[in-house]
């Protein structure tokens, strides 16, 4: 089942990395006493970790990979710069998880799919959001041209015009870790 | 990786059960000799397998779970019933793979959602897609109301109006399988 402290993060094959965190609210608000309310809250209401841009652009933290870099570490790099206390995020270890999707860029249009179109054999770019445990509590520190929200899924759900194809997918690639949820 | 033999199944919580077929047009058609080529094919072009009633509605197999029935046995007795040559679908075994996705239905309205909306504690229904193995080649006889279709993921992928929201969403609940799409 999900745990009460989970991130989904993603990572681009040829370049970039993207990621998104599952979170509470009150979880990385707070940091740390309303841990057990927190928990108990987040099996009916599973939140998405967003970085919003400059009040309009929703995106999931992450980015693009460095050449030779592996995903994990472009990962790490990527959470440590966008999601840490300090510049450096020293002191802070990210245990990425399993792959729970792919979109992929054919060219150098914009539109993005879940799979490698047909005839497609050098696709521009390919994006992997993988899934992220976080500590029971966490504070962030985010760049100042962004915010950091924690969205309901129900909110993200088929809402392409808000987030985009990405993330307004993300609730149903978490479909399956909410078991927990209707357990009695 | 994904198999060329994949199969993708469904089924509900509290009644009933669904079932995607990811194979190749090919594969279900031929029954043996083309199989190389059309394992190679598939890698360019994975398919769902679909029922289509009386030329409208398009169903993943499956259906409702009896009271007390576990999800697998379920699942492959619909498979079974939907899916075989004879009746009682005697010398089919089918290997029930992991779950993909869930959808859950609140209430006795329509809707399906990826995730249970806050406050619901009782949902009226819950539906699991789960993936199955195929064997490398397979005939399949259908119910005679139903038609049995290959559809390439490309079509399928958010034509919500088409195939309804589960079908439309299993091009994106699959990506993460198709890693081998674009290695060399
Ligand atoms: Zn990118
Ligand atoms: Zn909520
Ligand atoms: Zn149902
Ligand atoms: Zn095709």
């Amino acid at each position: 089942g999900i745990k009460e402290n989970t991130v989904v993060l993603c990572s681009h094959r040829a370049p970039a990395a993207v990621l998104t965190v599952l979170v509470l609210t009150e979880v990385s608000r707070s940091g740390g006493q309303s841990y057990t309310q927190a928990a108990v809250e987040l099996f009916k209401h599973p939140h998405v970790l967003l970085l919003q841009v400059r009040n309009c652009v929703f995106k999931l933290p992450g980015g693009r990979l460095r050449p030779g870099e592996s995903e994990i570490d472009g990962l790490k790099r990527k959470l440590a710069r966008k999601l840490s206390i300090d510049e450096e995020g020293s002191g802070l270890d990210w245990e990425v998880g399993e792959c729970l999707g792919m979109w992929w860029r054919p060219d150098f249009e914009t539109l993005l799919y879940p799979y490698l179109p047909p005839n497609v054999k050098k696709p521009k770019e390919c994006i992997k959001l993988f899934l992220v445990k976080l500590p029971a509590s966490r504070r962030f520190t985010v760049p100042r041209n962004f915010k950091l929200l924690a969205v309901p899924l129900c909110q993200i759900h088929e809402d392409h015009k808000t987030y985009g194809p990405i993330i307004s997918g993300v609730p149903q690639l978490l479909s399956k870790f909410s078991f927990n949820i209707i357990e009695p």
